[in-house]
């Protein structure tokens, strides 16, 4: 007798992964129970088989299964920021620290692989920061209504559009992928253990687990946490600050480091049931490719934002679920998005230095790469603390010069970021109708062109095939056209959307950033309260000034970094939508100049 | 006491003429009474004054007016084609007659207009044959269900799109046209009088006017009366016809008559209360311009359809009101077609020989014209007798022969029809977005790179004037690039519109012309069984088959004459729109070209 099932929820099969899609309320057929690991392969009504997560469905005879399956509904948790209790600042509030919003399963998987006797892994707190996140309207970092995301833009090969991600399905993917790692045998995932935040989370925490560690140092203890720190003179950590030509710089190596990912090849587990993308990335500074999975550069993006982002804004990393009509489409797209983000982290002097980046992209041998990560995950300059190990070799700044520049990179962000969104919008629209009305109309002029060459032809009358050969090549042209424009906006809006769209992700990390900024300084002007209040010493007021100052140094040094890079890449962008625009009106002169030439001239 | 009044009905003044439009149920002052003619002058709650007829409004206290005033509605009335009461032709059924439909006016302004002592003139009769007209769907020609007629295109200059006419609007402005001229002391028209049709209309004959003394010669009787006349040879009217390469052809000119409509000018009567527009036509023989109002090009349409609407179709005239947004671009509007429309006659062999033709274009003086108006109203070689006077130099065809080419005109010219029609959709639709949402995303594109580079200039940071100057000079240049879309289809899509439009006209037309071979066929079947029966000779038998083929030889050297002004047509709007559309991409290219070189290379 075949075991039957339903769906509890919906479920989006991941591409290439065997899973198979189900709707809630559909019955399944089960045909085989003992793949482990949370998964059942099941059979729908058309026939199709694939895999489905024994939580999404509830058997038509109780089976015996792991905790909770198929009982709990998933629910939407929001977790907001925990609040310090650093209880002697009584002003304080986090300024601009983002309610963080994100969707988990109630059934928590996680409550499963915590059980694990190989621990958990930590990537399951990945973070969506707004600007790159789509679905479940984060709360607006800027602290305005925001409208008119384009969210629709979700690269070149898109169709129909605006093309909404499924965020339930997002959200199963990432449970899928951290899995596939921790539970399998074949890889060198199955150590991938660590604790890289501090909190240790227990077995039904799933409300807290989300944004407790996101900033570990800001947005759990604030500022105040550096600005009153002992500071410990680390020896090897070092980032200086040098005034440049225009202003407060970072140090920049001599050679930039830069990286290629390419080469996706699909790897599978579980006897091939399950499988995933690896990709080669291969660094100009020694030329030797190293794989690492999404799951990896997720593990990265964890690391860089712990450690750096209160000081410099991390884009976040392209999201999980890019959905694309094919498998092939959405690995392109991934890796594409991919290489900008590396591209992005190679060209930051701080990030790229970084001994967790270099051990990301040179790792020698699986055992150094597992030392590495190690490594990483215990680091403990994180957070605000980032800013012991920043030395501006320029005097101190007071405090007005501070709030001022502070001020004025707010404003310049948040206006930018109302500029890139106004693009992302208007190309979005640009997009849907070079992809839409406006091909098909070209194609219907071409035909009726043609239509009415081919009445002509049945004249009868003599004499009249030039003027039909070249009616019909008329609309030939046109149909030509049509099809030019369709295809064009991946040949150059697409790099203005892209550009456009990491900018939105990184000008949306800008408000945390800037965030940490505000608070150190509100604090700085609470410190003659507290000094009056005993709450902190004289000594304690003079070192968080000086301490604020190099803060700000570390700002407009990022800041100068970003200016920089945002000049080439726009220069770059324009140069390249412009090359490409010229060379479109171009051509479809030229084919319409041929067209013509067809006429008999009179 | 200002007297007020209370309009009964819309009335939408024409421009340039001191008229004032007025909304059903507004209330007016009456601020002259004594203007004459059917008019009043009335002022609104906006305090405009202008010329309202007197049918239209009902006087708050009633007010002695001429018969009728103000009392019924206008209705609309459907007047079909009289069938012939030639009744030894049992079997006949006017093969593609078409419905006439019509609006008039209920309170008859003609009824007013007949009783006048100067007689009525006869250009209120015009009809408007399907192909041209627009609104008040008449009964499509082609017997088939029409759908998409484009009726929205009306010019280059019409915004917003679609722009339909208000037909009650167009009626009204006839009915002045005629009052116009007929109750004027001061031109020439007053002695227009005539008496073109057979018909003796009565006061109240408003129902039948309208379509009987269309067609007199075969909507009346049809073409019997020419397939069993006693042909009179009549002495200088004789239209041979030769065979030529493409088979029969018209006698055609050594030299081609041209003729230049030109230089409107406003004339004015009534005191200046009422204006009108003449034009000047100049043609190529004499090259002395004469002067023409829109009515005298009208009447001259009359007496072609009257003489040659049997044989030749006679594309009615521009639209009387082609409604544009500015008197100017109206004027422009209909001269251009006028235009057009004689350039089609000077071309035609037949039509731009005939005297009347001829006297329209070359009278001396106004006695002149007055003497050449009466003979040519006095015509009677109209309607189906015109074939009497064609002379086909080539054997007879035989009757099969005769139906075969029947048929293929007629699928030809159909097919053409949906062509030109579709032609007309597709262009109407691409019109619609090239001066609507196209151009306004180019500005919004535009419009989004000056705003970034806005942003960019505000930075702070120095040294990137090079990257936001070349970035304002792109969105400048997609500013540009949006005015020139919308202006592009006036120097292109235009021509290619006017030559279709212009040809759904002409083949409008043919429905009619082919509808009276068909009924000639239809009558030569019969023959053998009208001689059984005795209600011909066996000699009018022999005279009907010579008559259908020198029907036939007419038809073909007509069809013969539109091929090869088709393709010319065609060839050269072809030509035109192709190289418009050429110097269009080059210029944006151009452009984009210019832009780009503003950014730096890197």
């Amino acid at each position: 007798m075949a075991l039957k099932a339903q769906a509890l929820y919906d479920f989006i099969a991941e591409a290439g992964n065997n899973e198979l899609t189900v709707k809630e309320g559909e019955t399944l057929i089960i045909t085989n129970q003992s793949i482990g690991g949370g998964w059942i392969e099941a059979q729908n009504s058309r026939g199709e088989v694939g895999l489905v997560p024994e939580d999404y469905i509830e058997f038509s005879k109780p089976v015996p299964s792991f905790p909770g399956a198929g009982t709990a509904a998933p629910a939407i948790s929001v977790g907001n920021v925990a609040i310090p209790d650093l209880s002697i600042f009584d002003s304080y509030a986090p300024a601009a620290a983002p309610a963080q919003t994100q969707a988990s399963n109630g059934n928590d998987p996680w409550s499963v692989w915590n059980a694990d006797p190989s621990g958990g892994s930590n990537n399951n707190w990945a973070s969506n920061p707004e600007g790159t996140q789509t679905g479940k309207s984060p709360a607006d970092p800027w602290g305005s209504v925001s409208q008119g995301h384009p969210q629709a833009y979700q690269g070149p090969d898109i169709y129909p559009y605006p093309y909404l991600i499924d965020n339930t399905g997002a959200e199963d993917d990432e449970w899928d992928d951290e899995w596939d790692d921790m539970k399998s045998t074949g890889g060198y995932a199955e150590s991938e253990s660590g604790d890289a935040g501090a909190i240790q989370r227990g077995a039904h925490a799933s409300s807290m687990k989300i944004s407790l560690n996101k900033f570990p140092g800001f947005s759990k203890s604030g500022p105040e946490l550096y600005l009153l720190c002992k500071q410990i003179a680390k020896g090897k950590e070092k980032l200086p600050i040098y005034i440049g030509e225009v202003g407060p710089v970072w140090s920049y190596p001599e050679t930039q480091l830069d990286c290629v990912v390419a080469d996706p090849k699909k790897g599978s587990k579980m006897y091939g049931l399950k499988s995933y993308i690896e990709y080669q990335i291969t660094p100009n500074t020694t030329n030797r490719p190293v794989n690492h999975r999404y799951k990896h550069f997720d593990w990265l993006y964890e690391r860089l934002l712990d450690k750096f982002g209160s000081a410099i804004p991390i884009p976040s990393l392209p999201d999980k679920q890019v959905t694309g009509r094919f498998e092939e489409e959405f690995i392109k797209m991934r890796m594409e998005r991919l290489q900008g983000w590396m591209t992005r982290m190679c060209r930051h002097p701080v990030v790229s230095s970084s001994e967790v980046f270099q051990i990301f992209l040179t790792y020698k041998d699986e055992k150094d790469w597992k030392t590495g990560k190690r490594k990483a995950e215990k680091d403990e300059t994180v957070g605000v603390m980032v800013f012991t190990t920043i030395e501006p070799e320029a005097a101190d700044l007071d405090l007005v010069e501070v709030e001022q520049k502070c001020e004025q990179f707010n404003r310049f962000t948040k206006a930018m970021d109302d500029g890139v969104k106004e693009i992302l919008t208007v190309g979005n629209e640009h997009w849907k109708r070079c992809t839409g009305p406006l091909p098909k109309e070209y194609q219907r002029i071409g035909k009726a062109f043609q239509n009415l060459s081919a009445v002509f032809n049945s004249s009868g009358y003599q004499g009249e095939s030039t003027l039909t050969d070249a009616m019909t090549a008329a609309g030939k042209t046109y149909e030509e056209i049509a099809q030019m424009v369709a295809e064009q906006p991946k040949k150059d809006l697409h790099f203005v959307m892209e550009t456009n769209n990491e900018y939105k992700g990184l000008l949306g990390c800008f408000p945390d950033t800037i965030g940490v900024h505000k608070a150190a300084i509100d604090k700085v002007k609470e410190a003659d309260k507290l000094v009056a209040t005993s709450k902190i010493t004289p000594q304690d007021k003079v070192t968080m000034a000086k301490r604020v100052s190099t803060m700000s140094y570390a700002l407009q040094a990022e800041m100068n970094h970003f200016h920089s890079n945002r000049i080439y890449d726009y220069n770059r962008v324009m140069q390249l939508y412009l090359e490409e625009q010229v060379k479109f009106y171009e051509t479809i002169a030229a084919k319409l100049r041929q067209a013509h030439s067809q006429f008999t001239t009179m």
